[in-house]
């Protein structure tokens, strides 16, 4: 311990403050957070300087007099931890190298935040594609699930897509294989908006095989990432990037997962987060589904067959509201008990008495022949002569 | 009006007045029912005979002194309607050609009438093959479905039924094609109790297609339906054949509907009977589920994937209850955050620095020293001379 650790940027530089707290503090550091949050960025970055430059500050608590301080030992702690990541931090160079390929850092001081990321708000978000991530993220949905998925399940969250662009939906995703992949071509094919959360670096477009998915996704929407470039994508990144796509869209939708599946923990993440979260079923035969149907048995999760319910959940009340049923009503749906049961008796070719009509339906002669001039009415049936016939059904 | 409708037959037997009954009222004649528990089923065929014989009676208010009547006017109407179906009237020729094909009449006061039909309560109940239907009942599911069903909700139907044999559960439909059948079939290859309610009589093994499948059912457990022998089935008596599936059955478990499907209304019974109803979700795609997917999404069903959930729903609490999870949970599974971040951070061939691993893992140097220890401990890492490696996983 003791080495100088003098920063090479300008430390009272907000932006230059963010990126460098991007790296050296891991997604979901709540010290870092609470400490940026009541210092500022730069001022923490600073404040971090200063006590690695000369330990006895930490101990004699250097917060006083600032702010209050987050818990004494959380803080050294996290000291000891970030020390590591500050000889040789230049967030200069690397915002200048992640501008060269498109890409921009969005911090929550710029107007293109997005609203409400709630208690997973990111330091900062490593942008690449469009940047106005508030207007992507108001009308937006996460399409997630298994990388080994079927075609079945590749289908439904490709057409979910496509109908969630038809909506004017933001259509959010992890950028992997299977489900998210298939969300995000849905989208592109659509000539939608679309948005991969990666876990490593957003300028490695990873995973390899869907580099030129990727690629298009930036040129149609975003590819964001909350690590800085050259990150790798471990597998606590992933689940950090999870809690992020639930956090930045307005619904999250399991379309297919086994029971272990990563994607549920974007759902776990979306309902802690107080997002509706819906999952598509499946044949009970297929274990890609049993994720989602886990969902469902455990009422964590709203059923969700087509992009119209998808939309519901993660729409406006009202405007969004899915049609309820395609089954179209018949006329004699809506008969009472008696006009049902004489509907039932009337025979459809020729004409039966009505006293045979009344018998057969167990009905009385009374009820029977008001019955009947209830049917006529609604041209259910017909009458003469004491006779009378079913029409129509 | 004023024809003479002496009985030809013992008016005073209980058994014949609840036959006689089960032919004068239809199902869900909820004033015969009403009159039947007042009065008796003899006593109130006996009245029925007076008043229609007497139409005066009627009016003056026959039922004054007895017990207190029905509703005036509902009763004038009742007796309308019933009197058409007196003439002619012979339960015990009934009884007795349904005793040759080796049926029963059961009553509810007899000790093998079901416990708890609840206000679903049918007059009669006209049996062929197994009679103890309390004993059937106490441990049964209803599995019910479309006729018009897929070979997947076929094949679910059948699994789900030879499941529930397994846990000694009576299965319970409604002898149709589709899904009902292979229900049947399904507990009757597992050599199990299973019981059809028929819509119309029980004399006539309804549909023609289904014979032999019934004869089976027969064999096995029992052939059941409130309306006497003979009688056609009905729309309307297939809406009440449904009331009793439901009201038979611990629980009902709508394997594959559509929108439309009649099997619905059997959730809708159970529903209404406080019995808990249980859907086997299918792919979004397939119309034939739309109707179990619309009571998931309406959270009026229970998800249900296998016969270990089913029998939970209509099992007793504890001892059926289905076990959670079929998936392995794996050691890493448990760590903490700083557990899993190391772990990540670890190679899993050769050896790391400590310090390396702790800049991976963005953890300090004592974090990471604990951190380890407990790895190693739990037999996931191993550490020597200030390097460490992950095992397993």
């Amino acid at each position: 311990m003791g080495e100088r650790s003098r920063a090479s940027f300008d430390l009272t530089d907000p932006l230059l403050a963010r990126a460098a707290w991007s790296r050296i503090a891991e997604p979901g550091d709540q010290v870092a957070g609470a400490l940026v949050t009541h210092l500022g960025a730069a001022g923490s970055l600073g404040w971090l300087y200063e006590v690695v430059d000369d330990p006895r500050r930490l101990a004699l608590g250097a917060l006083e007099g600032r702010d209050e301080r987050p818990a004494g030992d959380r803080l050294v702690r996290a000291v000891e931890r970030w020390r590591g990541r500050l000889p040789g931090l230049d967030p200069a160079r690397e915002l200048g190298a992640f501008g060269r390929i498109g890409g921009r850092l969005v911090v929550p001081e710029d107007p293109r935040w997005p609203a409400d990321l709630g208690a997973a708000a990111p330091l900062a978000l490593w942008v690449r594609g469009r940047d106005d991530l508030a207007a992507l993220s108001a009308r937006s949905l996460a399409l997630v699930g298994a990388r080994a998925c079927t075609d079945y399940g590749r289908h439904v969250a490709a057409d979910l897509a496509v109908g969630l662009v038809d909506r004017r939906f933001t259509v959010v995703s992890g950028g992997a294989y299977g489900i998210d992949a298939a969300a995000h071509r849905g989208a592109l094919a659509a000539a939608g908006q679309t948005v991969a959360f990666l876990a490593g670096g957003a300028d490695r477009l990873y995973p390899a095989g869907n580099t030129d998915l990727l690629r298009a996704v930036l040129e149609q929407g975003s590819v964001i990432s909350e690590v800085p470039p050259g990150s790798v994508p471990s597998r606590v990144r992933f689940l950090h990037r999870n809690r992020l796509i639930a956090a930045f869209s307005g619904a999250t939708v399991v379309v297919e997962a086994a029971w272990r599946s990563g994607a549920l923990s974007t759902a776990t993440h979306a309902a802690a987060l107080l997002r509706p979260v819906g999952a598509v079923p499946g044949p009970v035969t297929s274990m890609a589904s049993g994720g989602c149907h886990r969902l469902l048995r455990d009422a964590k999760a709203v059923c969700v067959t087509d992009a119209a319910e998808a939309a519901e959940l993660g729409g406006r009340a009202g405007t969004d509201a899915a049609p309820v049923g395609e089954g179209r009503s018949e006329p004699q749906d809506s008969l009472d008990e008696v006009g049902r049961r004489l509907w039932d008796a009337l025979p459809l070719r020729a004409h039966a008495p009505v006293e045979s009509v009344a018998r057969t339906a167990g009905l009385g002669s009374q009820e029977t022949l008001g019955g009947l001039g209830h049917l006529e009415l609604v041209g259910l049936a017909e009458q003469s002569g004491g006779r009378g016939r079913r029409l129509g059904g």
